[in-house]
């Protein structure tokens, strides 16, 4: 497959190494030439049939691409696009943004007005961020088991769907169905808020110098993603703000319930039994990933998968089934 | 020195170990028989120099010991003392537990009742916390760099005082001074609350699957506290309760202030400038610890240190001087 990455941060330089060590023909763009350089210097390390090549425009990049990934982050996306609408790329797209509706209107958006129609998006994200960034970073293997959503929305293409299935799975990821909405409300709950609250916990503690000398684990652990840089942290809150400021009431709902309890005759025993909860579903963490089931390959099916929990780890070569998982409950 | 361990959990059974590895005459005792024939079959498989001995009873451990450390729960606290006053003993007494004003009061209720009285009390938080626990997961290097609270209260005596912090920066703690409010105010920050926070996210995802299979680094990390046993989490917070409801309401005020964040016309930029402190805070953490300096071994010059976030690494043989260091603040 011809594949362009734009975009050769942490995420965008991973997958270029990855999809050519997996044999893809794999051409690569970032706006920073120096970036260009360092990817370009690191293909010619590399033995000729695992190399890509880096090109010097997004046209270049994209105009004999099957595929194109947007490895860009959210406020670089429209301008990427236009470039890309105007490149005359009429492939596939797809994008590896951690906020799935603001792109999906943006592309919505760029398609209508395009001369050439890019022929499918399919929204995607690999959950695979870490706290470090950029080119230096990436590494072939990042995305070895982690979970990967591609969006299956009212109108997207199974077909389109499959394809990316296919290319992501043989590079490892699990594939998780889910809507665009699903997708922004789940992270708004597991990533989007735990990073506010890791901000909060560590400006907490910022003025008391007694505190910072006294903070062992559970602050380090509770305040990593702390360190993610304000911009990307902006964009992905504020880019995907209804579901997060749902998601973060309920975590303040929940905060309230912890202060009555401490306001309690035995706060002891009401604390023990406030943290129950959370106790037990941080215990059963990571889910047991079940047994591997072969299910139909229908958008219904897949999605009603993802809903449960579940992954995909194959797609069958006649593209009629996928072998999926269903993790087990232990509470 | 003669030194008798009371509880062999995680902090009491890496303590025996390492206090006997330096030297000491140490005995052992712990509320549960099997802990204790652990913890004579480890002995037995050491050198001879290196070995602690266990004991039935409280009292056999404590009757002759020049120092008691108390590392048992909040909840078994009191019932420990009284055997501990019952057995005659009439030393220095420390303990190691997370929140240090109860601890004060039961041993002062405790005191002022004892036939033969204990020399002295000072209170002492080692911050060497891990989320497995036991006398299986103790360890001689636990307080390698730890920093170790110890109490220099009015009425503590700066002798008795001297005497545990040469004690335990033999073993590499780092000790801090500070008052009991102070180490209470502090920890309810950097560690309650962090508690109680993770209990939260991991709660607010319970129930969403897909959610709880996207979940990556960040909900890994920010959760991963929410393991450690409720009654834990409910003793060390409830047993702190109003300075952990101080803490928790500031923290909850910043939260009231991301969600206004979320609620402006541009969230990005709102969110992107709400996160710049925690943001600041976390990467100026853990601080610079600076260099050596000798300063007088007082009590205020001491409290000093702490408050602005130092620690003392030793305590000169005189007993005038102690080394210390004073973190470089870099925001």
């Amino acid at each position: 497959m011809n594949i362009a990455v734009i975009g050769l941060g942490l995420i965008g330089g991973s997958l270029l190494r990855a999809l050519a060590g997996a044999g893809h023909q794999v051409l690569g763009f970032d706006a920073d030439p120096a970036v260009r350089a360092t990817a370009r210097d690191a293909a010619a390390r590399l033995p000729a049939r695992a190399r890509w090549q880096v090109t010097g425009t997004i046209r270049d990049a994209a105009a004999e691409a099957d595929l194109v990934v947007l490895a860009v982050p959210l406020t670089a996306l429209h301008q990427v696009l236009d470039a890309l609408v105007s490149s005359g790329f009429h492939g596939l797209l797809t994008d590896v943004t951690s906020v799935k509706g603001p792109v999906r209107e943006a592309v919505a958006l760029r398609l209508s007005r395009a001369a050439n129609p890019v022929v499918g998006y399919v929204g995607g994200h690999p959950m695979a961020g870490r706290e470090t960034s950029g080119f230096a970073s990436s590494d072939p293997a990042l995305f070895t088991g982690c979970a990967w959503v591609l969006c299956l929305d009212n109108g997207v293409s199974l077909d389109d769907w499959l394809t990316l299935a296919t290319l992501f799975t043989e590079l490892g990821a699990r594939v998780v169905p889910a809507t665009t909405e699903e997708h922004d409300r789940a992270v708004a709950s597991v990533s989007h808020v735990p990073h506010l609250v890791a901000n909060a916990l560590a400006a907490c503690a910022a003025d008391d110098l007694l505190a910072l000398t006294l903070a062992a684990g559970s602050f380090r652990d509770g305040t990593r993603v702390a360190a993610t840089r304000p911009e990307l942290v902006g964009a992905m809150c504020g880019g995907n703000a209804d579901a997060v400021r749902e998601a973060l009431d309920e975590l303040r709902e929940r905060l309230d319930q912890a202060a009555k309890a401490l306001d309690q005759r035995d706060p002891v025993r009401a604390v023990r039994e406030w943290v129950a909860e959370g106790h037990a579903a941080r215990r059963a963490w990571p889910p047991d990933p079940g047994r591997p089931e072969r299910v139909p390959a229908q958008a219904d099916t897949l999605l009603r998968l993802g809903r449960a929990g579940g992954w995909i780890t194959t797609v069958a070569p006649d593209r009629r089934t996928v072998t999926g998982f269903l993790p087990v409950r232990t509470v």
